[in-house]
């Protein structure tokens, strides 16, 4: 029997919303917010959208007007009564009411601002520009409706059955991953694919694979719709937008030196437990951690986002041991460009040395490598990056210079305020 | 939005029926009733189960309970008047009103006679006795229901996604052989497989992923229901059953003799065109071939069932020249033990000197192999066939020893009658 009335919905949409929810977002993009709203409301921020690979030349796949009517979607997107009361009353990582009062309701009103849309040389130059925490919650949504579109382009032409044989393939693909990964012991594995996905239906089927196939081993997802739809654990602390733009309000060298620092101080004051992770790679990890103060010493864990990924945990752990801290007690989260292989040899080599959590992006929900001609499913390395700060232009360093970005003579001041000499170039391939 | 009418509709279902319509069964078994029903309308019949696989312990699989269910279900069913209005109006072959009225009369007050279940040594003992035109009916519905409660019997602990997961591994499976397939030039392939189907909804998946990924390669199923749902052609001549039957009833060793000719001279008088195709393996394709009467050189084509089938192409081939036949106006219809490899052989082979045709069976729609623990959904060897009539065993040499069946003396007598020395033993997979 046809459900008429699905039917009949589904007619009344002009387009086929990509992001439905302001919750479809990650969770440290609103724990980030409210750092934000609290400690930096008014710095005004322009965000860019950047493909790092180049040869996927976007502006040719997906159609203007298409992407268009996406953006113009998720501005006329509020939080919902119910998606308030799930903020407001839900416990995240233990703990009620993480979200101030005052937060929520500007969180209720918020619409997310204008954007600037052109194309040039096969891309799309899509900015954002206004008051810091209204615009940095354009990352998430922008990049998933680019992701999805170009998905979509792809999948265009494509029969129903080979349609649904290339889900079939892909489904087999992850549940092959699933099934070496639940073999780990002490594995923690969440879902951090949101901003990388083939689509939401894909992501939201991803995450219901990895509660079956996991169990209790998966511990998670970013995707705040996801995690309320599916009564799982959101999952995310905080990001390098941070202390990016801390780095660029800085007035001296000397202050630039201490920004990292400046926020997660801030960021100490707001919260305890598991959302005190240190990410300490945006102007380079080893000279960040012999910068810091004691009390981070005491945080919670380290997140490893660029850079060698073993390398990074032994730095950390000898850190941690210079410091005196035992690091069994501490957690470190991997997050860069993991695929089953990398997390089996990183659970193998450090899971009896310290707490071991895995973020799994790109691989986990847009692994399409190898299913059509020309591989042209294949993901990409798409960003949306603070560019700039009340008028100064933002930097990053990271662990590996391909990652890097910012004016050449802003990187070089960087660099030599942070003490960071010759760097490893790795691939970035998502 | 929740379907209510169709939840509720389900919860009315005391079982979830495999067989749901007196359709669904193989095309072939309608076209042979007919002949039955016109020529041998009171011959006295008893049908049986035969597991030839006989490591697959069906009654230890299988609840008695749940197999009296579906089989009781199946004769609550009768032709719908929708049913009857296409067997009744439709195109088979290019003919119209293929079925005579008074069979179709027939056909729509048919119930399926009582059955006789037991259980014996693992085993069970299925058993359908009366006039034959009634009981042969059974014959498709009844393994389609074994086969299926036997997967049912499998999948039953198996999760959500882990269920999904088998399915797009299956899909994966079948639609590499449909892509290998569409390569070949000049191929005319059908579904054969309602009888070892995994499930029927798996069934109608495949013939709707042939549909689209074969295009016109694809000429039609042997399932009515399906092509009457599918809009395409129904697939199908005449079987062992028909010789079997009128061997056993023959007086005389030169009745027996002649019996299968017999057959096929009812047949004639009936059918014309491209259901004109000669089943010659069931007392030895070489002996048959070589006493068979000029006017069946004159038929469409030959199908081969059992033995090497090049070499029964070879044969066929032989003959036809033989009897001043061109053989490139000569259909060759494979239909046993089928799988991609063997059908591009095939293909390849003979594409240039007959009309090859294939009748895809138990491989295109229960390969399951491979894809879960210890096998337990490989396809197996069961069987429902006339093994009396009027009170005399029935016998089948066939071209492959292993496929042989009726009492030892019978196969002896019958061997001697029909000249068939030493034949070559080839496994029976499916």
């Amino acid at each position: 029997m046809a459900d008429i009335a699905t039917r009949v919905y589904n007619h009344k949409w002009k387009i086929d919303p990509i992001v439905r929810s302001m919750l479809d977002t990650d969770f440290y993009k609103l724990l980030m917010c409210q750092s934000v709203f609290r400690n930096k409301p008014d710095t005004q921020v322009r965000f860019s959208l950047i493909n790092r690979s180049t040869d996927i030349r976007l502006a040719d796949l997906i159609d203007e007007g298409e992407l268009r009517e996406q953006l113009d979607h998720i501005r006329t997107l509020r939080l919902t009564r119910g998606e308030s009361t799930w903020l407001r009353g839900n416990t995240f990582y233990g703990k009620r009411q993480m979200f101030r009062p005052d937060f929520m309701a500007w969180l209720e009103d918020l619409q997310l601002p204008p954007y600037f849309l052109e194309k040039r040389e096969g891309q799309y130059m899509l900015t954002f520009e206004g008051a810091w925490p209204e615009v940095m919650m354009w990352e998430i949504p922008a990049l998933a409706v680019l992701m999805e579109l170009r998905s979509r382009a792809v999948l265009a032409d494509m029969g129903k059955f080979e349609l649904q044989v290339l889900y079939a393939r892909a489904m087999t693909k992850l549940w092959e991953k699933v099934e070496r990964l639940r073999r780990l012991d002490r594995l923690r594995l969440a879902d951090f694919g949101t901003r990388r996905r083939h689509s939401f239906l894909w992501q939201d089927w991803c995450v219901q694979a990895m509660i079956e196939g996991l169990g209790r081993k998966f511990v998670g997802t970013s995707n705040c719709l996801i995690a309320m739809r599916r009564d799982i654990e959101a999952i995310g602390t905080n990001a390098h937008e941070l202390p990016m733009v801390y780095a660029a309000l800085a007035d001296s060298d000397e202050g630039l030196r201490r920004s990292p620092y400046k926020v997660l101080a801030d960021w100490h004051e707001e919260h305890d437990g598991n959302l005190r992770i240190i990410l300490p790679d945006t102007y380079g990890t080893k000279g960040f951690l012999e910068g810091a103060p004691d009390w981070l010493a005491g945080w919670t864990g380290i997140r490893i986002d660029s850079g060698d990924p073993a390398e990074g945990a032994e730095t950390a752990i000898a850190w941690w041991k210079a410091r005196g801290e035992d690091p069994h007690e501490k957690m470190i989260i991997f997050s860069d460009g993991l695929d089953e292989d990398k997390i089996i040899e990183l659970q193998t080599r450090f899971g009896d040395r310290a707490k071991v959590s895995f973020g799994w992006g790109t691989l986990l929900t847009n692994d399409f490598r190898g299913l059509v001609p020309g591989d042209a499913l294949s993901p990409f390395s798409l960003v949306c990056k603070a560019v700039s700060a009340n008028g100064r232009p933002t930097v990053k360093l990271s662990d590996n210079p391909n990652k890097a970005m910012g004016p050449a003579d802003a990187v070089a001041r960087y660099k030599r305020v942070f003490g960071v000499g010759e760097q490893v170039a790795r691939e970035v391939i998502v």
